[in-house]
Order: C-alpha cells, then sequence, then structure tokens
C-alpha cells in the first residue's frame, strides 16, 4: 500500500503522484486525513474515507463527530453537530494531484439532507462564509453546486472559495457517476443520524430493565402530558 | 458554543435570544432537551435532538427509549415502546422563541411510520389524548398535520392543543424543506428499529457459539411447528 | 402496563382483554413472546416485537437471530440462517384476542427481501411445510399471502394452515395500513442483515490494526487471485 | 444442520449433494467461506454469507473488511478498503455442486454502488485484471455483467474468466430474482459503510465528552476555514 505521506514533507514532492494507488483501487489519501482533521493527535481516533480521482480534480468525503458536552446530572448532550467533510484538490497532470491546493466544504445536517434526496434531474447550491458573525465576516465566501449531468448518469460537483482579502477565486470540478452518487447517498444516509448523534442517544444505553414487579401503569404518550 | 439553559432562570430571560446560536448552525436547545425528557437525572444518559427554526416557529425532534421489564428467566422484554418527541415552539421576535410556550406530540412507532411513507403530494393527520382511558380523559386534544407545501417542496407541520378546562386552543405551524424531511426521514428511519427495542434483540447479543460437535440438524423453519 | 401472562394461566382466561391495552399504544404481547421464543429461558436475553391488532385478528412481528457454530480455528459462522417470525391470532370479540389459537409463519432472509420490495400494487405468497423432507412432510402446509388493499393503500395478509392429520385448515387474515406496512418494511430491512449474521462479521471486530511499518503492497482485489 | 465440508476431503467427494441442504432454506457453503476467506485462520474472525442456488450455478456473497493501519499518533486510518466477495460455483446435476470450480469477484465499494442503484431495466458491467500492475498483468482477464431479466422479475449475473495463460474461459451465469436481489441491496447497502470503515469512525468512540466548563465558542464549521 502506497503511503502518501511519504511524498509530502517536501515542496518538490506535494504534487503527489498517486499513478501506482489509482489502480489498486484501494487508494486512502491519508494525508489528506491527517490534515483536515484537526484532532488527529488524539490517541485513538480512526480515519476513514471515500474518494473519486477524476480527470480534473479529486474528491474525498469524511464524516467528522458530533461533539459532547457534559450536564451536571452525570449526563451529556450533543453542543455541536458533526458534519461531513468533502475535500476537493486539483489534478496536475496525468494522475497527479495537488493536495496542498485542497478546497474544503463541511456539509451541515440539512445539507447532508438535501444531497441524499436530491432527485436525478434535480440540482442544489450551497453557500458558506466560514466566518459569519465574526470579525471575519465576508472575507472568505465558498459555494458548492450540485447538478445533473443529464440522463441519470451523475453529477457535476462545483465548488468555488472567493477570498476578498487575497482577491483570488479558485473553483474545482468534478463529474460524479451514477454509482458513485449511490455510495455516497447509501454512507451520507448512514453518517447522517451520527453526525447528529442520534446513535449515542438510541444505542449503547446501559441502563439495568425495571424489575418486573415495578412496572407501573402509565397512559402514552405519557410526556406530552406537561403540555 | 451558547449555553441557552444559561438565559432561563428567570422568567423575562424565558424569551430566549437565538440571534447568535442560530448563525452558527449547530445549535442545540439544550434547556429544551433538559425539561422534555423527564429522566434527564438519569445519570450517563445522552442526548442529540434535530431542530429547525423558522420565521414563526422552531420545531425540536428526539428519539425516547423503550423501556425493558426484567423477566423471571433472567432476560427482559420491551414492555413500552418508545417514540419520536416533537417540541414545537414559538418565535416571540426575530430570530427568538419562547421556549416555555413549547407543544408537544410524541410520535408512536406506527406514527413514524407514517411520516417516513409520505408521498410528496399526500398529507397524514394523527390525534393524540394525552389522558385516554384515565380520569382526565377528553381534557387535552391534540392534533397534528402534515400537508404538503406543494411541488415536492416540503410540507407544512401544524400542531393544536385544545383544553378543554382552560378553554384554550394553542396552535403552532411552520414548514419544512424538502432537504429538512430529509432528514427528519433518515433520522426516524434509523430510529424506528430502535425505539422498537429490535437493535437490543439483534445486536449485542453474547451468546456464545454451539461448539461444532453438536450441531443438530433441524428442519426449517422450526419453530412453526409447535402449531 | 398491563402484563398479558397473567391473564393466560386458566383457560377460561385465554380469552384476553386487551381494551385498556389497546388504546394505549404501546402494548406488548408478552406471553406470545414468551411461548414462541422457544429459548427466552437461556438467560440475558431482550424480546422486542411490532404489533398490530385489527377487528378480526391480531399480528405481531419479532427476530429471530442466526445461529453460529465454532470453527477448530476458533473463530464462528453462521449454520443457520435467522427469519422474522410472524405471530397471527384472532379476535373473539371487540378487543378481545385468543392467543392460544396463534398460527406462526417464520419469513426467511429472501422472503423478508420479497415483502421488503413490494411495490404498492404487487403480491407474493409464500409457501412451508414445516416438516419437509422429515417423516412427517405434508402432514403441515402452510400458506402467507400478502395482497394490495388497494389505492396504495397498504395490504391484506391472509395465513392459512392446513393440517392433513386433523383435517382441520386455520386462516387468519388482516389489513395493515401504509403506515404500518412501513414499519415493517423498515424494521425487516433493519433485520435482514442482522438474521444473516453479517452485522457480526463486519462490527464488534477487534483485530489490531496492522503497524505501519508492515503495510504490504498488495495487488486488488487480491483474494481473486487464487482462482 | 449438514456440514459440507465433511464432503469434501477427497476428490470424489468434491461434487457435493446438496440436496437435504437446499431444500432447508438455511444453509450455509462452509467450505466455501472456509477456503475463500484467506484470514479464517485468525482465531475470533466471524464468517457469514448470502447463498442462492439455481440451476445450472450457485451464488454466495460475503464481506470483507477495509485494513485499517496504525498512525505514530496512536490513532489509525483504512489503508485499503473492504469488498463485498462473489463466490459462483458450477451446478453439476441435480442440486449438486461443484466448489472446486469456484469463479470469485470481488466488488469495490464504487461497483456495490452501482449495484445498489441498478434501476429494473439497467444493466452494468465490471472488468478486472486481479494482477494489474504487476508483471502478470494481462494474464487472467474477469467480467462480472448483470443485465435484466425483463418485467421487473429480476437479473441474469453472468462471469467470465479468461486465461491468457492456460488458454481457457470460464463462465458462469445464474438468474436472481427480485426478492433475492432486494436481499443482496439491503445487505450491501448495510455492508457499504462498513467496507469503507465509516462504522468505526462513527461509531465506538470513546472520547470523554468536554466538561461543560470549558466548551470554547466556535465559528460553523470551524475545519473550513484552514483554507
Amino acid at each position: 500500500m502506497l503511503r502518501l505521506s511519504r511524498f509530502l514533507p517536501s515542496t518538490s514532492r506535494r504534487v503527489t503522484e498517486l499513478h501506482n494507488a489509482l489502480w489498486s483501487g484501494s487508494l486512502t489519501v491519508q494525508h489528506a486525513l491527517s490534515t483536515s482533521a484537526a484532532d488527529e493527535n488524539r490517541s485513538g481516533r480512526k480515519f476513514a474515507s471515500y474518494t473519486v480521482f477524476k480527470g480534473k480534480a479529486a474528491l474525498s468525503m469524511h464524516p467528522i463527530l458530533p461533539n459532547f458536552s457534559k450536564l451536571d446530572t452525570g449526563g451529556s448532550r450533543v453542543n455541536k453537530n458533526g458534519s461531513v467533510m468533502l475535500t476537493f484538490f486539483p489534478a496536475v497532470g496525468q494522475r497527479k494531484y495537488d493536495y496542498s491546493k485542497k478546497l474544503l466544504f463541511a456539509l451541515s445536517p440539512t445539507e447532508v439532507g438535501s444531497l441524499i434526496s436530491l432527485g436525478p434531474a434535480e440540482s442544489c447550491e450551497f453557500f458558506h462564509d466560514p466566518s459569519m458573525k465574526s470579525s471575519h465576516e465576508g472575507q472568505v465566501k465558498k459555494s458548492l453546486s450540485i447538478t445533473p449531468v443529464g440522463n441519470d448518469s451523475g453529477y457535476f460537483l462545483n465548488i468555488a472559495v472567493l477570498n476578498n482579502v487575497q482577491k483570488t477565486t479558485e473553483r474545482l470540478s468534478l463529474p460524479i457517476t451514477k454509482a458513485e452518487f449511490a455510495v455516497i447517498r447509501t454512507t451520507l444516509s448512514f453518517a447522517l443520524p451520527h453526525i447528529l448523534g442520534w446513535d449515542q442517544v438510541l444505542i449503547n444505553h446501559h441502563d439495568p430493565p425495571s424489575p418486573s414487579a415495578r412496572v407501573e401503569r402509565r397512559s402514552h404518550p405519557d410526556m406530552e402530558w406537561d403540555r
């Protein structure tokens, strides 16, 4: 297995030769994960993605967990939803990609919902300002559009990042086949309850069951009663 | 992260300023969870929801686990199905919501089934009496209707709570986009086997496998035989 | 919560009064599970079902786990797939059901596949001989048919059990709404990988990851090579 | 339960009598798993498949886990995606199958996506060279085609293995009913996030939640900011 991170320490090697990795069908862009996931240095964390390589650009997707904060009662609750991070990076030659020129776009739960419910002839577009409501608001504007290729054959994904300070606009675009979109739709549908933290509420709950002697009669749905 | 509960101790602060929380896209209405989930004081519990904020009202959804009771044999079985709690609360100004005026509606498993199978042009309506078959029957009547906005663009959700004692009717209504409904459909489909307890039957079973020497020949499906 | 098993010891009480349990929306036919699941006496087991009550009959569904047998190598493999058990029992009065007259039908994985892929205007029928290939073959013949009600409004389920020894035929039939079928489709889709044992292959695998120094270069997909 | 491996030690017994096993509907081709899964000798591993037997051939499917490699930070990441292995083996008489003549085809994640999104009238075809980019490239060429039977009644699966060294071409073909394809689609959709390793990122993460006192205010989505 090719370890891409070996190619990345020096600038000249940033243009990564993915030739060998590409044909294997099992490529993981390892450095991509290590830079985009800010918390990799937490031991025990696991990383996985889904990556597609096309003529002009590549796209890698990986899920980001929600953040729980502790309650005084000993329980915990989501204080920040997770997301699905899209990482685009350009081709700079035949089967060569420059990961240092990556563009990031983090899909919120509702944007994930938009993507997984997209009909074959439908399109959608999302706009992000990573610094919204801070003093840097408006400095960087991002957009992601997903438009049908036609004939139920997949979609074009286009990302644009406008930097008003550096007066630059970077764009990357790549086609996604129907099969690749099925992988994206299935993995994002799987990820959605998890990035909202619902799995942690519904699974791994270790309350002992009530002893049958003390099963009380209750109307249903009892919690509605308080209103 | 804004902790809403800090704003709620005094009455004057009940009108919660959600302005800052709203734009972040990662809002969790924490007090909402702590009041609607009666059992929060059990240590170790986790809480998660999916919340959408609209012009006139907000809607938060969170799953409620089934209840298991112990059997004499040492096993346990579901004695009360879980549900998905919908919490509606009104806007009282631009991006300000009054959580103290919340209206609750707990979806049963079959109501969840109705919602996740709703076609783009279909509607459904549910009626609840939280005190049915008790001495308070008929005092409070609730209804929830889900009707299409049109053009496959989402649904209107309308809740009405009629209190025959206080002679009041409270109503809240908000639109849900197609993307938001996709999140609701996906998370509710995920939650459904869990609120019925099927995951606990199918997962985390630690019976040791039978030793191969004692694998007996059995007709299939053997348990049908007793009838 | 009403515990039905209290009503069942004597014959006269077999006609169970489900009136109170029915409206609660949280009914679990507990005795149903304890008799149909032959292995309830294994401590630690959990039981859950989905039950619908109609005018002439009720239907309860619960999943049955696959059976693993141990290998000499220390691993284990499925030697018998799980199933989804359908339990039909007749109404014998208004909201009264006689569980002692239950009829059982265990859906195989492929029958589950047939059910979850059923179009709104399609029907299917399954035939079982619980004693097939034994000396009792042909003594009991069972059939289950699922036919559309029409207008995408749900299905009729009909079970017939022909006993050639006792010269009896028992039949039960009930309608399932579209919402109830959505619950069945969703829970059966959830159960399917589990009754085949795929979750146990794909989850809870605790192999330590290979140390990165020893990650060898391998062609993909390597296991195809041996043929 | 019939254990097929008992029939396999001597060549003459390789033609396995599956008659008894077939009708039971609970057959697991145990030897199939033990030979195709090269790593069975790792203790603790579990094996499960989904197998269909037809007039001229049988098909068994089982999932293969991704491979994680350890990071210096203590975490780990996928260095090789998992797959779903298809094993075809020919019938050599009525209900007799010769497992020694098996043909293997490992579906990549994107090929799984192609299969699960296949419309009722659509077809797809995959080509593999198990030795691509090695010195043996081109010696063996494999193809798998999936074509509709017509009338939304299922698909034909055709595998061909061309060996340029031995100058042989082996072909196997079998029909899959709509119900069987629903099982395949459901189990492959379940397996897909797992063969990409997403479940291990999203589940079983045991980070303690941040203490609420230290929940910092962060813009969303913060990780986009670094680009």
